[in-house]
């Protein structure tokens, strides 16, 4: 037992075994506060996350959380037992949302190991776990694949063979569905802030966001706390300053989130992330960058017995310091412009 | 079509007329994380807004909102279509504080424009809006005007003829109202942390808060998208830093939440803003300025068939880096000392 | 009357007399806002706090409120009238929480003094204080004594003879109980997170919590506003940059916050904390520094008619920019480690 004794070490990437199922701590009740949190921390606008009347005018009981909130939530429970050693969060794959989430929920997370390959160098592996996240009446809620390089406590230690899981490239248009209940026929454009609904966008069309967000370290923190989240390398400045970056580094997810909010201007009734079919953290964010993005629309597609929503998938690129009137992007070689720290690819539903 | 294509570039001087009306976007059900976060981010003490049970005391529903709270949401939303492009916010007049708002409430605002007056550069011109903002069941909550300097998308643009409204130097005392239902007989001077009542206050009278507030990017980024404002110059450093000030510029109205923050000390029992006469942001704020404020009681009011409350007409001038013990003021030839940033006129109600 | 001339000085040490009976202002309704902010300010990952279904799953009513949040908010209405102009925060004894805190309850807070203790140079004195913080029904949710060095307005003004009073170590085990109604024999540990239960711990055991928090000026400031905490030394860098350290300095009870977050690396059962023995705030604190710390555990006690439930007594040390793998601690001369900012000596309960 090292000094530490019982405080947590975490898991190394030999503690894992494909199959493993893990329980993670730290049920959370979402509230009212945290969804106002939220909104002070990226400036989010999607009436449907901002409103009870205009949620309720849809069908909902009330205004839900914000899909990426309830991400965070269960994303930061993972964190102690899947990623507390990690190296880097490499991807995510087949993220569909379930139920929405409303204030006076309890959000829990589990997680199953479904793929491991160390690396050549034995120092590192690559865990690969699907991470449910469950209401209090254990509806599913969100359903993910992430995969992230952990250290070896022990590089000698032996590890089983690789299996790497197949993964689908995109979550497919048959599994987009909205909630029951939900109806569009009295979706206001005004109140949402936009004129354009699903019928207006076409495959290929590209918008810049124009607007920018500067990241403070307390806002970053916050945003990490808020979830959670217990990853070391964004909180602690005295040991970062030593570390690969010499500072603390961004919580991916709070880039996703201001992509996201960001995306706001031009996808205005973009009401609902229905899935994200996946996600590079191209590099890494600091405190002082500001975040730029633009999108891309990749498909339509129709929802199945519904002529009122549509769901759009985008390409969302994040940069930073960097404006996007030129949509900065991958090179012929596929390297991605030097200023990209996020490629986003997911479906939103619309209004039709 | 720019590149942003379908983002949102905002309106330009040439885009408004006289009589145009705008409902604005992203209703917003205020929530106690609302008032939580206003508080961490202003330190406000005034009882009425921190406390249910001092509010039912006086008959109020339980706290409500903080009114400049609400005043900052239903601003918020005019953003988008009224400043976007905007160079300064040059004034507000005629500013009411109608019914209560509790957390639960929705909030949704509209502006119709009373005034455009090209300026002779014919580079901008200034914009005068007639903003109010309505609760989920219509009721006014917030009526005022503000006058806004808005860039032409093209200065060659032919424009009508100016039209400059006819605005009240004050708000008239009979228009000053306290809520059906409110009763002050029972209202604690003790709770409320201030033994002065509005028989103690004379005419004439200047109090200094003492108290300074040293504002950091964090924090006015977060009130700012706590209210949903989009105003870029607020967050966007890697603009800013080739603009003007060469930094992100503080919302002016998170300057005025803090000059009546620092005003619990003198006024802790002006529990109530009635009426904002007019307010000037005579200049800039940044990150690492510290607010001092100082008051003067301009006029007493008494009410309408109240014993119980009375209304004080109040200037308030907040400085940066500059304390207020020597009342920093106006000139002879009316300048304003040079680290004067606010001067603001309001109505407050206090218990007799 | 001075410039200020409404504006509350403060109290100096004159102004106090043993026997004092003071009511602090400000009653403060405690919501899912602050529970929320408090989390995103900390980081806290007790599951008690977190969960509405955890917590009934005890016997509670829902989640309450982070034991340390209430203490601070309780804390917070004493600072205008015990030490606004305080020169130190000196220590704390005979702490006991009472009550749980539900979002909804409202705190309010009255002090007593029960002693006085002018210093030798005669220009500052002691202060010590009784305080109750009681909800809106009349229970007592907290307890404690705190003494705190004041300036005199005047130094030669006449002062009362000393009068120290008696306080105990530590607050005795018969003084420790948990709530009628909380039955702990539902207690979960993977959902909060740690495998360790009372039985597993043992007197002289000592725990590094490994992790580290930077403080940000913006998080330490609205720690201390969402408090309501007026004390000017951490709002204000204006003044601050002439004063003794030439910066604002972070809220002591921020740092006992950070301490007790950091601890759920090691205790993540310890799920409340019964009582706060006494705790010392050995040096300042800054923007800029990383808070780590370790503990140890001083004793263990039954709970009288109680087989579910222990407590423990703990010693949490706090150090700034070190970390405590090593256990810095005092030396043979009794003098703290140079590091060492925070010695905190409480019963917290855990589940057997």
């Amino acid at each position: 037992m090292t000094a530490a004794g019982k405080a947590d070490p975490g898991n190394f990437f030999e503690d894992f075994h494909v199959g493993q199922e893990i329980r993670h701590a730290t049920p959370r009740t979402v509230t009212a506060g945290d969804a106002a949190l939220y909104i002070g921390l990226t400036g989010s606008r999607f009436a449907l996350h901002s409103s009870d009347e205009f949620a309720r005018s849809l069908g909902y009981e009330r205004a839900p959380i914000d899909d990426l909130l309830a991400f965070h939530i269960v994303f930061g429970k993972t964190v102690p037992d899947i990623s507390l050693n990690a190296i880097a969060n490499l991807g995510y794959a087949d993220c569909r949302f379930g139920a929405p989430v409303y204030a006076g929920d309890t959000l829990s997370a589990g997680s199953t190991v479904i793929g491991l390959k160390e690396n050549s160098n034995r120092e590192t592996g690559v865990v690969y776990v699907r991470s449910i996240g469950t209401n209090q009446r254990g509806e599913t809620v969100l359903d993910y694949v992430r995969w992230v390089m952990v250290r070896k406590r022990d590089s000698s230690a032996p590890v089983a063979a690789a299996t790497v899981p197949d993964l689908p490239a995109a979550v497919t248009r048959n599994k987009l569905t909205l909630f029951a209940g939900i109806d569009l026929s009295r979706y206001d454009n005004v109140a949402a802030g936009s004129p354009y609904r699903w019928g207006d966008y076409a495959v290929g069309e590209r918008i810049d966001h124009r607007d920018g967000m500067t990241i403070e370290e307390s806002c970053h923190m916050t945003a990490a706390r808020l979830y959670q989240n217990s990853a070391r390398v964004h909180f602690n400045q005295h040991a970062e300053k030593a570390g690969r970056f010499g500072r603390r580094i961004v919580y991916g997810g709070h880039v996703i989130s201001l992509a996201r909010t960001l995306s706001f201007n031009g996808f205005g009734n973009a009401f609902h992330i229905a899935a994200i079919n996946g996600g590079l953290h191209v590099g890494p964010s600091f405190a002082g960058d500001t975040i730029y993005a633009w999108s891309e629309v990749k498909e339509k597609a129709e929802l199945a017995g519904r002529r009122d929503a549509g769901a759009l998938r985008l390409r969302t690129v994040a940069t930073k310091d960097r404006p996007c009137a030129d949509f900065p992007d991958r090179g012929a070689d596929a390297k991605p412009h030097s200023a990209i720290i996020l490629d986003l690819d997911y479906w939103v539903l619309m209004p039709r």
